[in-house]
């Protein structure tokens, strides 16, 4: 605890810092400065895929703590066209968010788009999602992409293979990540951010559940840096959870430590908190709004699903002491009213009150990282979440 | 202009009044007072009706100016059910809006539920919209739930027909409508209103688009008077605009002057300041909510789909001056990418937009009847809205 620890030493990008105010174990809390403002860690950020975190306002995640939050690249270029958000100011001023913002590549986009693509040295031949029109996108297009969109972070184009992947296309894909890392960097170094703005480009660290590729994958990166941030990615892609947080470990033993660490599409509490445990600084997850469209809602007593008979008549808040507005302002037994007939206020109010539990779990855990009392916390925290978990 | 008229006369419901400040021709501004606020007049009610305004929050439209909102008896009949409501503590506390409201007792949705329903003198005999369940609601059973839900003001049950219904028809539906009034009246009597405040019964004026009928559904209810307010229905239900505008001049010339009118199920801009100049006070519609979830805007220059070519790089907001948050935090060409994409955010913001324009023309209204410009005024705003119509 309280070794504080400077900026990363060589060649931080222009306006991005890290600093590390305590530690606990191999978990932390800090700051990563960017140029739309600080980001405390560990964050959790929510994510607008195609410049919407869905049913919410950026007013209303701000309010709730969100400093941070995603789009996605492959998105915004199938809809509206990144050379139209470009147009348009950039993502920050489309999706009127003034603070710092990361695109994801498409690189996990690409992997999800099983059937649709073909996975080249050159790039990747897909198919769009929305009108099966035909695409062909280089890890430099994917740079020009996100060059046009702005984001203050901005992704590597990787590969991504599903996470029981064996260990030969796992290193093929880890190999190839590596590859494009370096046209990444030298399409990001050609071309000048429009905005007015540095972007950072984080490279991802790829090898599925392979200690020695991730130790590889981990290895390459820091030979080609140094970097602002570094990202894990293809995980929570079908892994067992043991794997991944195994594969977080051998991470944080390979990686700088006054790096700001990313783990990539992870953000079920349990995760964020094991995740912190091993080092992690970021996460980003769509579950939060997509299990609130669903009618799920995080509680401190595991997951709840707020169809549940014996909310009919239940006028308690969600969750007590929650201050996001589902539960401010409205009782179990609305909520549940608003999920069954199917109402639009429904999935927003609580998709907004996933978001803020995991923007409250982050919180609260910087506090216990800040205080010492991180690992009891932690496992305070989970034996109360499993113990109920599931009863809903 | 001026003429200051105090509450109805003789036995007004307890908590009721309607104070008239100022009139110019047939229309008037005033105040409704009510055992949960005042509304001012004339004014728009934004309609809720399951309990929610579809995809807003009771805080937001609040914030708009809203100060009277709708709900459905038939709908909260069917889901949750009006005893869970009541046992939720009655429509305010379960919706939480601590400002008026009203419901409507079903009759024009058991007019909708063609062929599912057979009218008879008892009641409705009709099939659930939900589960094609078979349910029977006599007028008491209707005030029964009316009572439960716990309304400021709940509507009579009334028999609807269609617009262009012959007069044969509009007359026994008009006069079944009275006969209904009498038993709605002493159920009214009979049941106690259970959630501690007083509960003002609107009869409503029925007839088609026949004056006879009209004047004569006027002299009805008016002979089985006083009340604190009366409704016009079984307008807005397919007849030609001028036969609505004519029979709002013969409702006005039939009923008297200082009890506040409600056009029930209008919500165009043009038809609210037609309404109001033929002595109008209060309106309700879905259209601004269901409109706004299919993309189409009021705007001073009449509708506009936002969908339309030229708001792709259009970084003005929807309607300049407007104070709404689609208007004032966002701007037409992200609107418009929201709307494309077929994100929710889309059908929030501009169902608050299309809301808060009625709202914003109510309270525009009550200005320049206050100031004795209306006329002019209403001209003047009716021609930019025309002029400019159906170009999106």
């Amino acid at each position: 605890m309280g070794d504080t620890t400077g900026t990363i030493g060589s060649a931080p990008v222009a306006g991005f810092a890290f600093t590390i105010e305590a530690t606990h174990g191999r978990a932390r809390t800090g700051r990563v400065d960017t140029p739309h403002g600080p980001i405390h860690t560990p964050q959790f950020m929510p994510v607008g895929t195609l410049g919407t975190i869905k049913g919410l306002t950026t007013r209303e995640v701000k309010a709730r703590g969100a400093e941070m939050i995603l789009a996605n690249a492959y998105h915004l270029y199938l809809r509206p066209g990144d050379a139209m958000v470009r147009d348009l100011g950039g993502l920050h001023d489309f999706m009127r968010w003034d603070g710092p913002i990361l695109t994801d590549s498409g690189g996990f986009q690409v992997f999800s788009l099983e059937g649709l693509r073909t996975v080249k040295e050159e790039g990747v031949h897909f198919r769009s999602h929305l009108d099966g029109s035909k695409h062909f996108l280089r890890p430099e297009d994917v740079i020009a992409i996100e060059r046009n969109l702005g984001a203050d972070v901005i992704m590597q184009f990787d590969h991504v293979v599903p996470g029981q992947a064996e260990h030969t296309l796992a290193r093929e894909a880890m190999e190839r990540s590596l590859r494009w890392l370096d046209r990444c960097r030298t399409a990001y170094d050609a071309i000048e951010p429009p905005h007015g703005h540095p972007q950072a480009l984080f490279p991802i660290v790829q090898g599925g559940i392979h200690a020695d590729l991730r130790r590889a994958s981990c290895e390459g990166i820091i030979a080609r840096g140094p970097w602002a941030g570094i990202a894990i990615g293809g995980l929570s892609v079908g892994e067992a959870k043991p794997d991944m947080y195994a594969m977080l470990e051998t991470c944080d033993d390979a990686l700088p430590r006054d790096v700001p660490r990313y783990l990539m599409g992870v953000g079920f509490p349990e995760d964020l908190l094991e995740g912190v445990a091993r080092g992690v600084d970021l996460f980003d997850c769509v579950a939060p709004t997509r299990m609130g469209r669903n009618g799920t809602v995080f509680t401190p007593d595991g997951k709840v699903h707020v169809k549940r008979g014996d909310f009919r008549l239940d006028r308690r808040p969600l969750v007590e002491g929650c201050g996001c507005p589902a539960c401010t302002d409205y009782d179990r037994a609305y909520l549940r009213h608003l999920h069954v007939s199917e109402e639009l206020l429904g999935l927003r109010l609580l998709s907004l009150h996933n978001v803020s539990f995991l923007l409250d779990l982050m919180r609260d855990a910087r506090a216990a990282l800040r205080d010492g009392s991180f690992d009891a916390w932690r496992h305070d925290w989970l034996a109360r979440y499993h113990s109920k978990s599931n009863r809903g």
